[in-house]
């Protein structure tokens, strides 16, 4: 796995882009390197095979979130700030990367095991999360229970809510796209994890 | 559309797994109606179209999800009662129709837009939830907000958390086969979500 020339570079771009809309089994080799400007072999050359080149696409799109969240973990203040700092970034990530959802909702309906990159960063998302939490345990602010569920509570809210984007428009008339809209869909969920962790009304904000 | 013979309901059952597994342009017409035991004219005699029958299966799948939480809506108690029953029920009914989350990734993944039915029953399910929280708004147990923001909230966390079922037992080890985990999983959401809404700790439990 090596994305670091050019050509792997493009490689991992165009199979993204195939891979989100059609799926593995529907990106065919010949189909990528097309859309990279590459030759048919080189994704053997630059990956070995597709499966790596997958990989590299999963590790490339989902990799960065935990960078993210780890920095909003590390910012200075109180436990609850830096959740709501968190949750804010981690929208902010969803948000960035058009390709993500449908990548995963691909990744999640196929019989393909997920790639050991994605389920490291999810743990360690998960327990970046789940730390801030105990820590407020600690210091009284957050309320008793077990960290990794609560973390996989407030997790579940950014996660859903950007990939059923679509059917979230076409249902409820919640359109993402408005930056208005996706400003109050934010502050809500804010408000909402910040009191289902909180101890007291006082720590609300 | 009509399901109401043998025939038909078995084609909706055997295209309901196929749909799931393979998605709609992956099932064929073939291997539904043999799956069914059907001959091969049976989805035309039965629902007109292959696209007929697809909208059928979603409604089978989706549509019995409001009628559950409308019910656990409509119990004696308080709003926060109803709402923990509520997601009690949502759980409930995701982890009985093993097919609803690969059937409704599939749904997320293609570029069909989503039936009608199952964004009339998306529509229903946040309105249902929604009408709590104003009634909890009212009667001063639930925080101010916007209702159907936080309905939605709710909602993501059943969903994503049964979708994603798979990638959380790899990822963090969180088995939802096993009943006690699965126990837990729902108590930890049940929490989150009362606190979430509530006003004050009294209201908690």
């Amino acid at each position: 796995m090596n994305d670091s020339t050019p050509t792997a570079a493009a490689l991992v771009r165009a199979a993204c882009e195939l891979f989100a809309r059609h799926g593995y089994d529907g990106a065919s080799v010949r189909a990528i390197t097309a859309r990279a400007g590459a030759n048919l072999g080189a994704i053997t050359y630059h990956f070995g095979t597709k499966e790596a080149l997958y990989e590299a696409v999963i590790g490339a799109a989902i990799g960065p979130s935990y960078e993210r969240l780890a920095s909003a973990a590390e910012t200075p203040g109180p436990p609850l700030d830096r959740v709501e700092r968190l949750v804010r970034v981690f929208f902010d990530f969803l948000y960035e990367n058009p390709d993500l959802p449908t990548l995963m909702l691909q990744q999640l309906t196929s019989s393909r095991p997920m790639p050991e990159v994605a389920l490291r960063t999810m743990q360690a998302n998960v327990r970046v999360i789940a730390a801030l939490i105990t820590e407020g345990q600690q210091d009284g602010s957050v309320r008793p229970g077990d960290a990794q569920l609560m973390a996989l509570s407030i997790g579940s809210q950014p996660i859903w809510l950007t990939l059923a984007r679509p059917a979230l428009q076409a249902s409820v008339a919640i359109d993402q796209d408005d930056p208005e809209t996706r400003a109050q869909l934010v502050e809500s969920v804010v408000r909402f994890v910040r009191a289902g962790l909180a101890t007291h009304p006082e720590n609300l904000r």
